[in-house]
Formats: C-alpha cells, structure tokens, sequence
C-alpha cells in the first residue's frame, strides 16, 4: 500500500476547514481593501538567485530548491525554489513594473509561502501569509495604517486583546554601536536577540559566545535589555498604564541613544507613530518593546509584531525596508509591509470558539432523492429548476431504499429532502420533507421551488439561501 | 542588477488581473456549491513517490521536482514533487480519509498547479484547474451532473457556444483490441491518438510507426477513425442536427464493436448519458467524438473535454477513474471528475470582452487629502470614519500640493475626495469633492459619512458602496 499522508509539515484541508479558512481571509481581505490595498498575486516559484542573499544566512537554509530538468536533473543543481514570503516577489515585482505602477503602490497579497522549518505547534512547512506593503513613500502615515489595518482585521475578527509591539531597528543599530559591536556583528546579534522571548538572557549569551563576539561587548548590550526588564517590572508594579509605560520606555531609549544622530531620529520616530495611531483603529494597541528584533535582514526602520494572549508565537509582524527594492531596481524605493499569519490566527479563533455558527454550512440545502433507476430524468430535472432558482442541492446518485436516502441526508445535515413516488407522480405533485422536524407535505409541481424557500426560510440555513438566492 | 522577471512560464498577477481572476473563481465556487461540491484544499508539494506512476510516462518528464534540504541537498535528490494535478491529491487525500469522508464525497478545489512544459499560447508552467469529482458511486447520475455542472459555469460566466465532447475509454479499449493492439500498447496509442487534431492523420501514423506499432494495425485502427470522419463530414453536407449526429455516430461505433462486451456496454452508457443531460444545464451541449482520448493514464470510463471555439486548445476536460484511489486504499472506490481550466477560459473572455464592468474597480472610492504634516491626525481621523462605515478609503501619506494630490485621486479612478483645508477647520466642516463632475461642497463633520454615500450613490461605485455597507 503506498504513502497516503501529506508531506511532512503541511497539510490537507477538509471542507469544514477550507470553510473556515475562507471566512478569515474573507474578513482579511474586506479590511485590507477598506484601507485601500489593491490584490497582488506572485507564482509560487521564484528563480533561485531572486530569493538568495534576501533574508539572511539561517533563512536562506530553509528554502525549498527546485531540481533543474530534463537533460540537467542529472546534475543535482537547483534553479527555483518556492517563495519563502511575499515581500521579495514584490520587491521583484515592484522593480519591474515600476513604470507602470502608483507612485504609491498599496498592494495586499494573501498566499502560502513554504518553509522548511522543524514542524511544530502552529510551525508549518507551507503556510498562509496575508501581507499588506506600502510602496513609495517615506512618511509615517504608512506605518500607521498598516498598524491601524491589522488591528481592523483582528477586531472584525472578534479580538479584543491583541496588542502591537514597536521597536526600531536604527534604535536597534545605535544600541549595539553604543554597546561596541562591528556593523558586521549586528545581524547575528539580532537573530540572538530576537530569540530572546523563548531563550532568556543566558541562552542569548551563550549563543553570541558561541559565534565569537566578545563577552564584555555581549554584556554591555544585555545589560541595557536589563535595565528595560526592569523598567518594566516597575512599571508593571505601579500599575501604569500602557499609554505611561510606553513614554517612560521611550524617555528611558532617548537616554539610551540620544547622543546616536540616528538612533535619537528613531526614538522620535516610535513617539510619532504611538501618538498619531491612536486616531486610528490601533487606538491604545501599540507597545514600545526594545528587545522586538524580528529576524529577517532586510528591515531598515520602524518594526512591528502582533500577539494576543495564548497564540503560538506572534501572530503577525512587519515593518520599513527601504533598501529591498532597491537590490532589484538599482534605485533606492522605500517600502513598509505588515504580515498576517493565517494558521496562528485561525489556531486561535478555533481555541476560543470564534467562528460564526453560519461558517459551518452544510454541503447542500436540498437532496432530491432518487426513487427508482427509470426516474433518473425526473430527479435531475427536479434539481436542475432548484438550482436555476440559486440552491445548493444534491442529488442522491444510486436508487437504494428512500429510509436510506433520508438517513444520508440527515447525516449530512441537508435542510429538506425533496421527491417524487408512484403516488407524487400521478398525481403531478412532489413531496417536500423537512428534516428537523420531519413535516412531510406534497406540493404541485411548479410550486416546488417557493414551498422549498418557505421552508428554508424557516431553518437555520435561511442565511444561505438569500445569498444565493440574487 | 538583478533578475526581476518571474521563473519562465509563471506569471504575476497585478490588481486588475486578480480582479478578473477572482471574479471567474467566484462563479465557478457558486455554480459547483449549488451542484452540492464542498470544498478541499491540498498541500502544493507531495511526496514525489505520491506523484509518480500515476499519470503516465510523458508526464511524469514533466514534474517539479523538489530537492532534500540540509545535509541530503548534495546528493542531488528530491523527495517531493509539486502538484501536477489535482485528481491525484484527492484520491491520497479520499484513502487517508476514507472513514470519516461522506459515503458519496462531492468536492471542489480551486487551486495551482506544475507543469514543466514548453510554454506557449495558453500553457503556462503555473496554472489554476478548477475540479470537481464526485467519489463512491458507478451510477450515470455522476457524470451527467459532472457535464451539468460545467455546463451551469460556461453558461453563468457568459459563454453560449461552448461544446462538451464525449467519448468512453472501454470504447477506445474494444476499438484498440479489434484493431490488434496488445493491452500494454494501448497507454501509447491513445496518448497519439490525443494529438490527432495537431499532427493529423500522417502524424499518428508516423508517431506510431517510430514506436515499433505494426504498420497493419495501426492501419485498422487509423481506417475506423478515417470511417468516423467521413460520417461526420457526410452529416455535417445532410446538416443533421447535432442530436441526429450523435445518434448516428453512436449506431457507427454499436457496429464498430457490438461483439466486444465492455465496449457495447460503453457504447450504451453513452447513449444514456446523452439522452439524461438533457434534463440538465447540459441540455444538447454534448457531443460524441470517438477520437477524443484524454492523455492521462488513469481514466477508465466516460471520458470528456469542454471546447469553445477560438480558445487555444480545450477549456476543461474529465473522466471516469475507478482504480486511482485503488492504489492508495488497496480496494477500489469509484470516482469520475471533470477539471476547467482556469487561464484558458480567461484568456477567451478577455479576447471577447467578457468581464462585466464592476470588475475593473478602482482601488479606493475616497480619498484623504493630507491639507499639511500638522493635520495628519485629522487626516487619519476622517479615514477611520470612512472605513468604520464600509468605505474603501485611501490617505495621501506625503503633505504636497492639493492641485497633485487631486491629480493623484483622479489618476487612481477616486470618485470623491476629502479634505480639510484652514478655512473648514475654523467652521468645524469638511469639504468633499466629487472627482467625475468637479463639484465641490463643505459639510459639517458629522454630516460627512452621509455625505459620501449619497456622492457614491450617484457614480458607477455605488453597487461596490453597497456591497461594503452590511
């Protein structure tokens, strides 16, 4: 018997799945298009060169490679790979269509991106990405709406405890030049750091000991992340609120870095974007977090990761990089992206239960059943007028015993059973049953289709019906 | 500089491309949810022995092949594959699942897949096939809904020259085993017989001549197809219907092979077919042709294509396989599908302006001029109110002139534009300007939603305000 799983790491998705999935990216993709964001859509392979040297040496081992073909497969090389995000194959597509495009291109993208990552809780190989980017403009207005878009995608979707951490990687860069640390060091430190939530302060400095840099420097910088700690555990105690913490973190930062010309620009920076959002749905969402690295290479400015209490890791992250497009185009166009993760959404939404009951729809509203082989034409014939009307409707395929055909409908959660016997037929009627109830009537003919909608309109699949029904 | 064109024979798909997408997918979800189909969704990669062996020879050159990760990635090998279609997914999905899926398990799936192909006109190496294929019984009923509910999309989508072409794999068997072809030399006729209308009778010949074919046999089998054709042209000169051509041509095939038991019997579940998709949305768009063959090896039945004409080669096609989900159970499940695919049906509609106009919509229906870097909160205060009503809204993210930033709004295909300027905010007011007529009035505040409804009311976005508006 041969292999009947998936590929290790990713999954199939069953009906009541892809529905429930679908209802998400439906709310994702609402809230994107109310801010302005236009689809995009990129193939899920890339030439190999267009994905190297972008994310960073670890990300760079986790890209699936495409064998050559043909004459070449023979050689072992690769010459594509699948996308590893969406913001390189926009930066690609930026950089070739930049004569066509908005001076302000808005885009949203929502597609599965391929990682091969140890599999883990809410950890896949393919995953979703559901990405808004703001191409074109330096001004913060950017970075607030994409915080104020995700926190619309999270409230539509019935959360109400979700928050926005905000860093900055200038103010990242000038605390490790502060620190002592080469510019060459910085990214390393920066994969260390952003580990820091699952590997604490020792694991950290244990795993820049370990890539050679130099304890005394590794300590100096661990020391300000302790000061922040500390910062923050008082504040905590003082029972501050958010709005508080956050301008006493960005007070603490402007000791930090304020003589860093950058650095100090960043702080300002984060107290701009703070103000500005709470005019806005993030309203009172965003917290400064100074150890926020997020891992990937090329962010250049203001970083962003969203998280709501139980979530496998954050749910969402993003933020400014005004050089990526640039390695494309040969000019420098800045850019500002946030990424929602599906999966860890959904994970979520499914934990608490927040799903609409009306996402868990049954596969048809009518079975017309099939009373005997000789009445084949008239079942479907039946079923093609309930159709043209805009229902869902199936029709049972084999002429077996009529209690079996209802029992099959019950089970699969069909509104109302419809057909036609010896009796029916003499007389040019149809029998309607309802299957919660189990009424039985005989309707003629050709009112089948509103006696139907009578009785749908009376169950709970009322909603559907109308929908299909324009 | 680098690289920014896609992988060869993969496209992107900028906005307005995606709209146009995105509405045909949405037709097709409908139609086939009405016929009763539930959606699934597989992962774009398999395990590649998953793939292998399943399609035939050619195609199996043709496979995307993905290479081991880590310290495997130097030898060279792969391990997964990705998807070529979507029929073998499902039947690995259908034997996972076999205890929990309904006993007649109905579903579609709207998703990518791989082919390495030489790209040309309408073949792409990327591509969407829209499926549906309903497992667990032999009856008709399933392929005659299978045509209907194809036939339902080409209707709903707008096509009304659209053909289905019939043919049966048990008739092709009796034609092949009369001819005196042996059993294992059936696979390589019928993948020549599949390129008759490219290459021509000649070409078959020689096709099957350089593959070691008896010339006699190929003889016999190549005069019964010269028979058909001249039925079909001598039908074409009487102008017979296209109902009396059937009935003729299956006659021809019923003396063809009366004396071969499963091709009579094939033969026979023609005719019913034929005759029953008239109570459907099928109703007289099939046709019997008995040089239609199908490439794939896996069909064992019914087998069908869906034309239209001036598309680049068929719109869709299927069959009847009852053994695929055999070799991943160990015990046969019946099956039939029907496959369309998704670029060459756009590709028609585009060339015959098929799109309705709401699809070419703008990115935003307002716009939020920024009047100066001092109101951008404001700015961001009138966007929030927008949105929080349903509204596309866009901010101007840069404080330049307002005679560019309008210039900007009306570009981008914006029906109003908002602003506040010295003036309105000394009365507590907001100007709208609608960008179609020029017109422009100052409104209270609070008066500024309403406003904007009724301006949007009376321009071409209204059906898009309402959609947003529930």
């Amino acid at each position: 018997m041969m292999l009947i799983r998936p590929a290790r790491g990713m999954r199939d998705f069953l009906p009541e799945d892809v529905r429930r999935r679908d209802y998400a990216v439906s709310v994702i993709r609402d809230v994107y298009e109310r801010y302005g964001f236009e689809p995009l859509e990129t193939p899920a392979a890339e030439n190999l060169e267009t994905l190297l040297g972008k994310y960073g040496e670890e990300s760079n081992k986790l890209i699936f490679k495409i064998l050559k073909r043909g004459e070449h497969e023979a050689s072992g090389q690769a010459d594509l790979a699948l996308r590893y995000d969406l913001t390189v194959p926009l930066a690609r597509v930026v950089a070739e269509h930049h004569a066509e495009l908005p001076r302000f291109f808005k885009r949203y993208q929502i597609q599965p991106v391929w990682r091969a990552d140890r599999p883990a809780r809410g950890r896949f190989r393919e995953f979703y990405q559901c990405d808004i980017d703001a191409i074109g403009s330096k001004a913060l207005v950017v970075e607030i709406e994409l915080c104020a878009a995700v926190s619309d995608v999270f409230k539509t979707l019935g959360f109400s405890d979700f928050v926005i951490r905000l860093n900055h990687r200038q103010v990242l860069t000038a605390l490790l030049d502060l620190s002592g640390f080469a510019r060459d060091q910085h990214q390393a430190v920066l994969i260390a750091l952003d580990k820091l939530d699952k590997i604490g302060e020792e694991g950290v400095r244990e795993d820049l000991g370990a890539r050679g840099l130099t304890p005394h420097t590794v300590q100096a910088f661990l020391a300000l992340f302790g000061k922040v700690g500390r910062l923050l555990e008082e504040n905590v105690g003082e029972s501050r609120t958010g709005s508080q913490l956050n301008q006493a973190l960005l007070l603490h930062l402007q000791d930090f870095v304020g003589q860093h010309e950058e650095g100090a620009r960043a702080v300002a920076e984060m107290g701009q974007i703070l103000e500005l959002a709470n005019a806005t749905a993030a309203e009172a969402r965003i917290s400064i977090d100074p150890s926020l690295a997020r891992g990937l290479s090329y962010y250049t400015g203001a970083i962003m990761e969203i998280s709501a209490p139980g979530s496998a890791g954050s749910l969402g992250g993003g933020g400014r990089y005004d050089n990526l497009i640039g390695m494309f185009l040969g000019r420098e166009v800045p850019a500002c992206g946030f990424s929602l993760g599906l999966e860890r959404i959904l994970g979520l939404m499914d934990e608490r239960q927040m799903f609409p009951s009306d996402v868990h729809e049954a596969p048809a509203q009518v079975m017309v059943v099939l009373w005997s082989a000789a009445s084949t034409r008239e079942s479907l014939e039946l079923a093609t007028d309930l159709r043209a009307a805009g229902l869902r409707v199936d029709v049972y395929p084999e002429p077996e015993g009529v209690g079996k055909q209802f029992k099959y409908a019950a089970r699969r959660g069909v509104a109302a059973v419809v057909l036609v016997g010896d009796q029916e037929r003499a007389l040019g009627q149809v029998a309607v049953k309802t299957l919660s109830t189990g009424e039985q009537v005989a309707v003629p003919r050709d009112r089948l289709v509103e006696t139907i909608r009578t009785k749908l309109a009376g169950t709970r699949a009322q909603s559907i019906a109308v929908t299909h029904d324009s």
